[in-house]
Order: structure tokens, then C-alpha cells, then sequence
């Protein structure tokens, strides 16, 4: 059995994963703020599964967490994950020694990369070659597998599409640039263009966009054109076969992909080049409450990685 | 040894490799024009070359071809080479019935990724795992080299950053987008920002630019913002180690490495995220008459590529 923790900014989700690939036990919790908080978090989580599995931490055959910020999964230490008040924490050593077993540290986005690449395999009855997960979550990121393994990169920004700048009359996004992805396509552009006091802003957008608000219906337009100039970006680098929406906003489910692939429907009308490619029957939404992160961190330990960098 | 072609719209190049490494003899003549012209050239070009050796096509280990177009490396069929008069062709299959030894076929840009990473291994005494090859040619395209393998891509679109839009204002692209990167950063481009009778309108523009003119200066920076655009793009996606220049406009030379440095470095002025990926150390402008895709075609027989398509 595999134990993957996915540490998020305000909650902790572990599954446990069985010989057969199919997901066991899960668990919740809300994630503490800063490193000693973390890392108690982390324990209570491997704590909690090790009760409901009726075994010992070393019963797992491997421990993987994924977590925001700059990994390096080598030796398990993580930086700038501002989220959870971490400057910079051994993680990966710090649950070694309470454990007594090895734990591997993933970046969350590259971890939910190889879950929903493990969904895929398990949805199609094959082993998917390649694709790319979009995480549209506060932020914009993606994580690439190629020929079945993670792209990890030379440099820890393998992915960080969000920061790629389309249009140079854009905003000014939170990295010094103007005009990234992420500033069209994110919890931030919706924070920025729909402000609101609701819970669940994006939901409020569609809804409103939805029940014909002109206003909301342009806001929702300049988000959708983001998704899709994300999806086409990814494909036109790196060439998946398919490219999973995941991260909080995959939550809106079939509106929003819908709406992605009515506007790469829309180029591909203006452009032979786009038809050809077929972008809008290569997206997907990732099913809702599927813990892609936490599935890929049990995977994490297993899993043979792309270099990008000598 | 190992015999390498590269058939371009005007000229077709080859070179011989050792088993060291190392590049012997390079003969360069006319490419003619339609499928027959072209199977004809390069068989005229192996028959030099093997005169040149004082041997027969059976004495080269492998013989490779980079042609532009879509290429099926399985199949050595090429198609939609336009600038060759050719629809469709079973290039590969036509040369090994003529010349009795198989002959691979790839993309030129992607063969000369390869030949630009063997350039680098050499160069830097270590096998680079990472890079990508950036052709600034008539179009914009790159190759993409991971793990020390070229990526291929499932639909054949890898690398064909040319035709990511980056801005929604700018010009109608050849491909029936708006703003593409190849609009700024292309022979194409400079064809339509720096008209010219010239034989070498780059040169043209650059050496106007220096001298002091203002608008050749204001087309140069936009040109050259565009490169930088690519080179970033392929940072953020792929986290390459480096990013090699090449196509015809790479006979810019130092004024283009020292342009495109400067808008990079400009921009890590104005985003602590990019200066931390520290793109202007991370790019080269090829040598100059380094026959990258000849070479690159010579090892394609013998490389690994990464499938990312089941």
C-alpha cells in the first residue's frame, strides 16, 4: 500500500493507494501554518491512515507528499510555499526521522501531474504516453509527462506557463511581467475581475454570466480565452495528447469545459493550422473531488522522472 | 560513418561524421524543385559524397535526412513541404530502393535540435541533457532535446512555438491567428516590418539600427523582443538548460545574442521571478555555417527519442 499527503493551503488530503491502483482509505484535515506546524500535520495525517489501515507508518511501501513551492526532491527540502508560512523547511527528513521510513516531497502541481496521468491510465484501460495537467488554482501552472514520466526541469520552473506573458497591454501580474496566463486564468483573475464577497467567486461568475449578465459574460470570456491560450501554449510546445484541467476552478466541472472548448473551437474556425491539431477534443475537467495531488505523491516514490537539466 | 542531408528550399547540405564525433567532408549544391528534383538531389548528393569518402553508400553506418515539412520518421513519408513543390512523398522508402541502404527522414528543425545538442556535447566536453534549438529561419519553430532525446511529439506539433499567439493587437498571422511569435520574430516579420531589396534584409536592418536610424532601431527592438519571447517560452514550459539560436537569421550572429540579452535582462530588471531563471546565461547563437541539421540528420539513425503520444 501507498500513502500520498497532498498539503494545501488551508487543508491536508491523504489517500492510500493498493497493489491494484485502486484508491483505499482518505482522509482530511485542515494544514497548520508554518513549518513545525507542517510538519505536525503531516504526522497526524500519516498517523490517521496508519489507525484506519490497522498498520504501522513502515507498512506503506512508500510515503510521498505533494506541496506547494520550490521542491527539490532530491533531498526533500521545500522553499517559498508563502501559503503555508514556510521559508524553507527539510521536510522530506524532518517525517524520515519521526517515521522511520523514507518520505518523498513533490511539487503539488507536478504531484496532481501524475494522478491525473495515473486517472487517465486507469479511466482508458491503457497507460496514457503523455499529457499535461493545467492547474487553475489561486495561481496558473501545469505539470508535463512525456512518454510516461514527469517533467521535473533543470531549474524547478518546468510548467510555470502561468508567467508566460500573451498580450502586452495586459495587467501587471504579481511576478514584475504584464500580461501573463495567470493573469487572465487563476483564483487571482477572478479575485481581480469579479470581486465579490462569495465563497465561491468563480461559481458566481458562471452563474451570472449564465443567467445573461453582459458584464459577467465578458469577465467569464477573458477567463475562458486564458484556459484555452494555456491548452493551446501546452500543445504547441510539447504536444500532449490530452491536457487535464485540475486545481480549485476545475470545480465549475462542465461549464468550464465546455466553455474552454467553444473558444478553441472558435480559433480553430479561424485558423486551418488550429483545426488541424484538434485542441478542443484533447481537453479535459479532471472529475470532481478526485485528489489528484495526494494520488500522485503515493506515486511519487515510484516513479522515474524526466531530466531536464544535466 | 555516418552521412547526414539536410535539404533545404534553396540548398541541400551534407556531412560526414566519424565515430568520433567529429565532422569530415560537407558538400553543398542547388535543391531542385517538385518530388522527382528532390529524390534526384539527394540521391546526386550521397553519390558525392561517397566519392569524396572513395566509397560506396553501404560504407556510411547510417544515413539521415532533415527536410522541412511534416515528417512520419517511421514511415520516411514527408508532406506539406511547400517551399519544395512537394504534397506528399515516401522520401525514405524512394532513397533506400535506389541507394540500397535505409535511409531515416525528420524534420529539419528538428534534426537540427539534435545536431545543435551533439554541437554542445562537444563543445562542452559532457553530454548536455537538456536544450532546445530555436530556428529563426523564414519561420519560427524549435526542437526540444530532454533527457538527451529529441521530442517528437504525438501530432506533430512539438516545438511549433511559432504559431502561440502573444499578442491579441498584433498582426494577422500566415496561419490565420493574430500576433503569433513567428510575426515578430521571423524572416517572414522582418520581411513585412523592414521592406527591402536587399539580399540580406536582417543584416540590413541591424546595421541601419546601429548606425543610428530610428525606425530600423524601433523594428530591431520588436524583432528582438520577439526572440526573447521565444526563449522565455521555452524556459517557462520545458526549464531547458539552454537555448540554442539557429536558422538563416542566426547569420546575425553577436548582435543578436547581445540584442536578445539585453530585452532579457531588462526583464529580469522587472521581475525578481525571471531574473531568478537567469534566462540570458541560458542563451547561444549558433556558429556561424555549422551545418546543424545536416549533422543532426546523420545521428538520427542512431537516437532515442522521447514519444509523447501513446
Amino acid at each position: 500500500m501507498r500513502l500520498g499527503i497532498d498539503i494545501g493551503g488551508t487543508k491536508t488530503a491523504a489517500v492510500a493507494i493498493g497493489a491494484d491502483g485502486e484508491l483505499s482509505d482518505q482522509v482530511r484535515m485542515p494544514t497548520g501554518f508554518g513549518a513545525e506546524a507542517v510538519v505536525a500535520t503531516a504526522i497526524r495525517t500519516v498517523e490517521r491512515m496508519t489507525a484506519l489501515a490497522g498498520v504501522g507508518a513502515s507498512a506503506f511501501t512508500s510515503i510521498g507528499i505533494g506541496i506547494p513551492g520550490a521542491v527539490d526532491n532530491a533531498t526533500g527540502r521545500v522553499e517559498h510555499a508563502v501559503n503555508l508560512g514556510l521559508e524553507g523547511l527539510d521536510l522530506g527528513p524532518r517525517l524520515a526521522d519521526r517515521l522511520g521510513v523514507e518520505v518523498r516531497i513533490e511539487n503539488d502541481v507536478k504531484a496532481a501531474a501524475l494522478g491525473a496521468h495515473h486517472l487517465l491510465g486507469v479511466a482508458d484501460g491503457i497507460r496514457v504516453s503523455s499529457m499535461a495537467y493545467l492547474n487553475l488554482g489561486t495561481g496558473l501552472a501545469a505539470g508535463v509527462v512525456l512518454d510516461g514520466r514527469l517533467l521535473r526541469g533543470g531549474h524547478g520552473v518546468a510548467g510555470e506557463i502561468g508567467h508566460i506573458p500573451v498580450d502586452p497591454a495586459g495587467v501587471r501580474c504579481g511576478c514584475g511581467q504584464r500580461g501573463c496566463l495567470e493573469t487572465l486564468a487563476s483564483g487571482l483573475a477572478i479575485a481581480r475581475t469579479w470581486p465579490t464577497a462569495s465563497e465561491h467567486p468563480a461559481r458566481e461568475l458562471f452563474a451570472a454570466a449564465e443567467a445573461g449578465d453582459a458584464r459577467a459574460q465578458a469577465v467569464r470570456e477573458e477567463f475562458l480565452t486564458g484556459v484555452a491560450s494555456a491548452v493551446r501554449l501546452l500543445a504547441l510546445t510539447v504536444d500532449v495528447d490530452t491536457v487535464v484541467i485540475g486545481g480549485g476552478l476545475a470545480a465549475l466541472g462542465e461549464p468550464l469545459l465546455v466553455g474552454t472548448r467553444r473558444i478553441l473551437n472558435r480559433w480553430a474556425d479561424e485558423s486551418a493550422f488550429i483545426a488541424s491539431i484538434g485542441l478542443a477534443a484533447r481537453v479535459q475537467v479532471i472529475p470532481f473531488g478526485f485528489p489528484a495531488a495526494a494520488v500522485g505523491a503515493a506515486l511519487v516514490g515510484e516513479h522515474q522522472w524526466l531530466k531536464s537539466s544535466s
